[in-house]
């Protein structure tokens, strides 16, 4: 699946040589730096799950991983988290300096919706089908809330905020709903809607968005107390030297722990009226408890 | 018009109050801070030259201007031009800091295509329209282009690269036609697409705005020699004093001049086969010859 979503994505990016080369060599240098396609992976194993055909949904799988990736980059900026290391590699501002990192990630955003709407636009027009157009418009109003101000940018807003000072547990929820879990939680949606899933298994399926999100979140604060520095691609406690809020830090690790594991039955129990092609997404959330990046 | 267009904008952006506020605040500072509501204007005014009803572009209109104001916002960082003075007003990372200004540029850029969609699927679930829906969807993959890597981000991307050179006409007017340019066309396209003129009348409005982006630049370029800082709200001068290639520079003033009134006249005449519905736009093009900013 992982080799399908890249060779979507090599397409649906201009060439490196497209003019001008340098914002196309940066915008590929972030988008194939070896992330984990946790997004697309979603909206492609939720359209399965729908019995959706792949091809309805990997638009706006890669557009979803357009818009992580563009976030990526602009939180790395030195005027936010001031990052120099991204999964092991020079973040785009090391490489392309502070503009071309800002434009980056622009154009990754601005792609990522024109992207969408040319596929809708090609789809409409072949099938003439009013539904399906206004699926895809409910995907991109959807994906465009969950990325914009009151969701991703308005979790990273919180998460600056909140730098250095003691926060509470439903100041970091808000923080990780917004800049993560929405995201997350529209990609399993995206999946859904455009695979042409039922109410009810939309449904089922966002619950299940949710809880992975919040087990992801988790376990990424577990990692960062006990993970391996060479397979997490960054140093580990990160997050006590900048006293920065964590499930652990607030619950305590083995309350945390515990807080996962119930997050990933819950996400797995949220599948209970799908059969078999809902597999990959429970082997996703079981997965999450044995991460190890 | 233009109270028109700000009480569309108003109603399209999340309120100051909305959680985050700080965001919320930090977009609508820039969204609403004295602009000229160049790109909404042109796409109102092309939908009543094809006799379309102003409601079909008005998300449109006002997805524009969105791009437009967060291209200014990241355009003034630090990182790029370093400008403090906007319109006469401070520039948004000078009041809000650079963190908040890069995110209230993501967020008026997610939120263009938020806006484009959401009401794109209340039009469509409306009319049960499909070609309405293809429009829509031809409007948002154009406006994504003009405003995309290969468009208006690259133009700022060859303008960056062109600093303190000696560049030529051609390598300028590639800045201009894709920093300025693109977006103008695109605004007269979506006028013309959403107001559901025909081919001949979408190709003409297109040639209109190709002529208007060109004109708009040379006469901006001749206010920077010419102008009066009081009436454009920056310093004049300051092309020269950044050794910035321009028209009047590369041509001399009095064949920049010539330019324009060329521009503008071939302007004036795409529009030969419309009658007075067009009127708006022919005095927005021969005011272009006597703006003052």
């Amino acid at each position: 699946m992982a080799l399908q979503i890249d060779s979507a994505l090599e397409t649906s990016l201009p060439e490196e040589k497209a003019i001008p080369p340098v914002i196309h060599q940066s915008m590929r240098y972030s988008l194939f730096a070896g992330g984990k396609r946790l997004r697309p992976v979603l909206a492609l194993a939720a359209c399965r799950a729908v019995q959706g055909d792949d091809s309805k949904v990997m638009a706006a799988a890669c557009a979803l991983e357009m818009i992580h990736t563009y976030s990526l980059i602009h939180d790395d900026l030195p005027a936010m988290d001031d990052d120099d290391l991204r999964r092991g590699k020079p973040t785009n501002h090391i490489v392309y300096g502070e503009a071309m990192a800002i434009l980056a990630g622009d154009g990754l955003l601005t792609r990522a919706f024109g992207l969408l709407a040319e596929s809708a636009f090609a789809e409409v027009a072949d099938q003439q089908e009013t539904s399906l157009a206004q699926r895809y418009l409910q995907v991109m109003a959807e994906i465009a809330h969950a990325s914009g101000s009151q969701g991703m940018i308005g979790g990273q807003v919180m998460d600056i905020e909140a730098e250095e000072q003691k926060i509470d547990l439903s100041t970091m929820e808000y923080i990780h709903q917004h800049k993560t879990g929405a995201l997350i939680k529209t990609s399993l949606r995206a999946g859904a809607i455009l695979g042409g899933g039922s109410e009810e298994e939309i449904t089922a399926l966002t619950s299940y968005g949710e809880y992975l999100g919040l087990a992801f979140q988790i376990t990424d604060d577990l990692l960062d107390v006990q993970g391996d520095t060479a397979k997490l691609g960054k140093p580990v406690g990160s997050d006590e030297k900048n006293q920065k809020s964590t499930y652990p830090s607030l619950l305590g690790l083995e309350k945390a722990r515990e807080a996962a594991e119930t997050a990933v039955q819950s996400a797995v129990e949220a599948l209970d009226n799908f059969g078999p092609e809902a597999e990959l997404l429970r082997q996703l959330a079981l997965y999450l408890l044995e991460r190890e990046n």
